[in-house]
């Protein structure tokens, strides 16, 4: 579902994450390496030898011509939830994690899934015009002509409707888009909101459109973002061309994921569901993802104010704003709401020593049309891994803990196989689950690594113990050399981004507090046909990853992250880098409501000046800005307090993590390793953030008006930024109780290893 | 010529050049109003009471009503040099002067003027298409008719040539572009050049695209920089239309404006021509403009590599390199290389005190087409001053010292009409010339001003003296207003911009040293057809300044800019703020030497780390970066040295005008006159500037290699950027010595005061 390689600009956050904003000019840090030379952290003694000779093993036993085949046999049909070829996928992949020695089983759901029964879009005035909402058949990809089988383009959770309005152009369809509009004078109120796909997740796009009084929304792929504007277009290059639809899920999903109908609790047949009209995360207004081809004629025909330099995009037209109804457009929607059963597919791998700590790995393996690159390009890493597990095992070679391998079914509609199943098993979960693995897509190029920042310092020593495909670096040297390029300085230090949404990993970490990872290579792929009937296997296999290199290089990083710590003798968590990112997040807030207090104070300044007045061009009727509430200086003294003492505490365990050799007690370990794995759980809080309780790791959350992208300690720097002055004050304290928990409980973990 | 209006990009650099680049954080500077209620700077005793009532009389004699009548006269047919509108109005203009009380003559050089004979460009592969050339009738616009009085669009001082070959984009054909261009394998060798307009003057661009084996070049506006991708186009709105084509001078004017033929000369009828194949400024390919409509089936057809993301410009298609013959193309012009008469009306209104003190106005009179933002719309300010000037002398209010009023001919080509009258008159302008103020063009919005330094204190007051037809409050004060809005911080200094070249002011500073003002509104008004047969009544008087009244306002600032110098008892110059400015352009370069220095060296160790070999696409043919020679640190001492004698100079002198009260000896007063307005004449070096003496400026110049835009102290600062190291060392001695001389100067002047 979530497409973090296609633009160059995610790539770029994503890079900016993984590294560290206050990179040190000293000598190569040491943790670019292996920590020390042959010593796997977490890992005693002669383990550390045994567990590299075993991932050697693991290497060979990886095919990356298998793994193309599978994604040729999977990406032969169009495999959406709900289609005949979605539930034959579940029970192939449940036969193959079968035949390599997994116990499976397939888990089912039944969850709300709209799907299109009418759709019409067609301009009414200045003149007549129908979109024609279809992606061509391109010769050549017979993939493409599999249009029986096909869900049309669409946003899945939106209401139905039958509107006739103006349109009115939003730029991305962003907060600070509509506060510009308002600025020019210009209200979606009672007209159609036309957006740009990108900058915020799609879902935010109708709903913030609703919230400014839209009765409509369109969405549609910009080519200067998505399009010719980025490179030949498919056939002859890999970008979107003029008739592809990015399709997608529209819910809520920064309020909670899953079934719309049951929040929290598993989506069995017997469960108590919400009314359709109940459930919040739907869309209230009817919104549709449309092709450039039917945006164009479109905007072409608006009229209204011309659109800011930065709004333009790559079509051959003037952007108007429109706001009148100069362009006028019929627009009707109507859905199948009918529930249909999920397939997660289950694999256990049972743990040898600890059978009840579990280690969890997952890629779902529904698409949204033949989905090759989202979600296969993933699905056959984790297959691969999974079978090469399979063979070590009947060599003797079982894991210590318990390797969970899943498959999960809905994942595009709004992760509901993977949300479904955590909420159904959350109570063993919370006591079993030692770590989340997720993939989800992925392509040639740079590895992206994001999770749990107690996880950061082991997993950095396993991006540099894998070597990548192309260079014959390790590919977390081949990651720092590029931020090295693009930043113009020296990045010693390797970093994981923060989890935001848009993937199964979700549930884990931000609702249950269960250390995830995830990871993907990209970069020089490029998934640029995301969600549309192009992204199959013909297209794949010659732009994305010819010869599923990258594929068999994530199965590398992922399964040994995966065999790691289910072997590891102490698991492998550090609380030190984890420290260092949080009292980065906080600086951040800090400057951020610094920053916000002085521009609020100059430009009030300037409103009192009526300096905006006289700069204005009076031939155009913009709104002169208004004096805002001036900023309080929030008291930042409990979230500090907290921070020193989580440093400490992180520290003390580190020194205690350095002494253990292998010699104490195994009963110390296991109580260690026992308490270890549950520390993610004290950075969630009980009542969850505000506005949306499901969530409730107070560190990472999808940005509740953005979407995907993350918003580290959330509560806080979303009240900041919201302007909810006294939500900051309860937010900041709130924070700060859970990390004097957090930091009580790590105090507890060194005292069982001293 | 210059187009300073236009691009919101030139706009942003031209507000950026006009303040300090440490805006204070204190109060109010009290330079932002009058200095001293009341007191005129330059002005003593009750002087500046009777200069202020004289301002008031020249305002109410101004009409903008006339302003636009004569715009349309003067607009009625097209007017480039060598027409014979060009010449009708020429003596129109002259009559009007006389009809004044102007004393007038009209003053003749013979100049090299070439205009198309033949102008073919077509597609001969892969398929074919023929370039239209020519700009499309608009019905409404009865000047779009006068098809037989126009010159068609074509590059002034092109090469005749016959070439057949592939293309390559080359972006904006900046000296970066063929780096980038390099390292992605791509040659222009033995190809044809199509660059975009913008970022660099256009005849640079033919010139480097020669520089690096190019046989011909093409230059087109792209509609996202200059065609829909701004606004609506004409007539609908402002912006250029797919058929416009900016017309223009592609000599060499970094080397030297005026005749090709003439460098250094008058070109009178006798005097002694270069042959045409031995001027260096004629370009020695062939090369064109062209239509955004012609130029896309170009582009369309290219192969080779995808062009960069920051390259890709508004056609709806995928940009492309080139480099190999996927596109051939057949390019043939041929020119008639005559002679043509000038015709420079020079109107003088004598001094009563100081006949043989010059103050000078000009603006060109001659157009591309029918010319009216570009020069009009600056000529009718200026007409509008002289008809008051000349009225307030009929009332017995002479100036003190001589004005010289001029309408220049023949700017268009390069600078023809005023380089030649400076060259013809050199020794006298060195001896009498005060100051040199020039407008070109105009239009609705800010004032921007140009100019020496030692004359920023002084038009300070005049922009602060001077109100805003729109908001009531000062034009000073509005242009503050704006930069204060657009960089988020208080901007209170009003700063002039430096000078680059593009107008003909050129001649004045840049050759003899005479202190020169460049003074225009714009950007709420914006000549966006610029150069096309658009650019005429209708438009101007649509779009760019309904009702005239910046041009009003341009004849009031410049109008009290030259009467304030022909009046003033001590003439106002101040050498503390250039003092700061100079100090200011040193830090620059000192930063840019430590910048590039830092930055090398870093990338060398890259280099020799094969960091950029692994970053690479393995599937791109990219060539990876090579080691470059480390950069020395340069011995800025002299520099230092000879700031610190300007600036005890400078205050040595402030103290002494201070000090000055009207009872001095009437003699004293007039000695120190007489050396002040000499004073920049020692920012000047007999030699000139590397590789093109004929610029003897050592403050300002025209970028060598960017064109119109401003290298301040361009000696040190493209040496540095050049990476020519010796001439580094060379040129920072020079400099000092230049300004060592200058301070000894300042200071001989301020000897005569005490």
């Amino acid at each position: 579902m979530r497409n973090v390689f296609y633009l160059s600009i995610t790539l770029i956050v994503t890079m900016l994450l993984s590294c560290s904003e206050t990179t040190k000019k000293s000598a190569p840090n040491k943790e670019s390496s292996s920590m020390e030379e042959g010593v796997l952290m977490g890992f005693l003694g002669d383990r550390s030898q045994q567990q590299q000779e075993l991932e050697t093993k693991f290497d060979e036993l990886l095919s990356a011509e298998e793994m193309g085949e599978w994604m040729k046999r999977l990406a032969a049909r169009p495999h959406h939830l709900g289609s005949a070829y979605d539930k034959e996928n579940a029970y192939y992949i449940d036969s193959l994690f079968k035949s390599w020695g997994f116990e499976t089983k397939i888990e089912t759901y039944h969850v709300l899934f709209p799907t299109p029964k009418e759709r019409k879009l067609e301009l009414i005035a200045p003149h007549s015009f129908k979109a024609k909402l279809k992606e061509e058949v391109i010769p050549g990809d017979p993939y493409t002509e599999q249009t029986d089988e096909q869900l049309p383009p669409y946003h899945v959770f939106s209401a139905d409707g039958d509107v006739t309005a103006g349109l009115v152009f939003v730029n991305y369809g962003l907060p600070e888009d509509y506060k510009r509009l308002e600025k020019m004078g210009v209200s979606v109120k009672g007209k159609i909101a036309i957006a740009k796909y990108g900058r915020s997740w799609r879902g935010i796009k109708p709903r913030l459109a609703y919230e400014h009084g839209a009765v409509g929304a369109l969405v549609y792929s910009d080519p200067q973002d998505d399009g010719y504007g980025q490179g030949d277009v498919y056939p002859d290059g890999p970008y979107r061309n003029s008739s592809s639809v990015q399709r997608g899920s529209v819910t809520n999903l920064t309020v909670y994921p899953g079934d719309p109908l049951t929040p929290g609790i598993a989506a069995t047949k017997d469960a108590k569901r919400l009314k359709i009209e109940d459930a919040e995360v739907i869309k209230k207004i009817p919104t549709l993802p449309i092709s450039y081809e039917d945006a164009q004629p479109l905007l072409e025909a608006m009229g209204g104010p011309t659109a800011p330099a930065d709004w333009v995009g790559g079509l051959p037209i003037t952007y108007h704003l429109g706001g009148d109804d100069t362009a006028k457009v019929h627009f009707k929607l109507a859905f199948n709401w009918d529930l249909h059963p999920t397939y997660n597919v289950v694999a256990t791998m049972k743990g040898t020593d600890y059978p009840d700590q579990w280690v969890i790995r997952g890629n779902h393996h529904d698409g949204w049309v033949n989905g090759a690159a989202d979600p296969l390009a993933g699905m056959v890493a984790e297959l691969g891994e999974a079978k090469a597990i399979g063979a070590l095992a009947k060599q003797g070679l079982k894991p210590k803990r318990t390797l969970i391998y899943i498959a999960w079914d809905a994942e595009e509609p709004a992760m509901l196989g993977s949300t479904e199943w955590v909420e159904d098993y959350a109570d063993e979960l919370k006591e079993k689950a030692v770590a989340y693995i997720n993939t989800d897509g992925n392509a040639r190029g740079f590895l992206n690594a994001g999770g749990s920042h107690s996880l950061e310092k082991f997993f950095t020593q396993i991006a540099f113990d894998v070597e990548d495909p192309q260079t014959g670096i390790s590919v977390g040297q081949r990651s720092l050399n590029r931020q090295t390029v693009n930043r113009g300085k020296k990045v010693d230090t390797f970093r994981i981004g923060a989890l935001g949404s848009g993937s199964d990993y979700s549930a884990f970490i931000d609702h249950l507090g269960i250390a995830s990872m995830n990871l993907g290579f990209g970069g020089e792929g490029v998934n640029a046909q995301y969600h549309s009937i192009y992204d199959n296997y013909t297209y794949f296999s010659k732009f994305l990853d010819p010869g599923f290199h990258y594929e068999e290089a994530l199965a590398k990083v992922a399964g040994r992250t995966a065999l790691r710590l289910a072997n590891a003798d102490i698991l492998p968590f550090d609380f030190v880098h984890f420290h260092q990112t949080v009292e980065r997040y906080a600086n951040e807030v800090k400057d951020l409501a610094d920053d916000m207090r002085e521009k609020t104070d100059f430009e009030n300044q300037l409103v009192r000046d009526d300096v905006y007045k006289t700069v204005q061009d009076p031939l155009k009727k913009m709104k002169t800005p208004e004096e805002k509430e001036a900023i309080p200086v929030y008291n930042f003294d409990p979230l500090d307090k907290a921070l020193g003492k989580v440093k400490q505490s992180a520290q003390g365990y580190q020194k205690v993590f350095s002494a253990l050799d292998g010699q104490e007690d195994q009963q110390k370990i296991e109580a260690i390793n026992r308490m270890l794995y549950k520390s993610e759980r004290y950075l969630t809080a009980a009542q969850g953030l505000p506005d949306r309780p499901w969530f409730k790791h107070m560190i990472y959350a999808p940005g509740f008006h953005t979407g995907y992208g993350v918003k580290t300690i959330p509560g806080v720097r979303e009240a900041i930024e919201q302007r909810q002055f006294d939500r900051v004050k309860e937010q900041i304290e709130l924070l700060s109780e859970t990390l004097s928990k957090f930091s009580q409980y790590i105090d507890q973990v060194a005292q069982e290893g001293k």
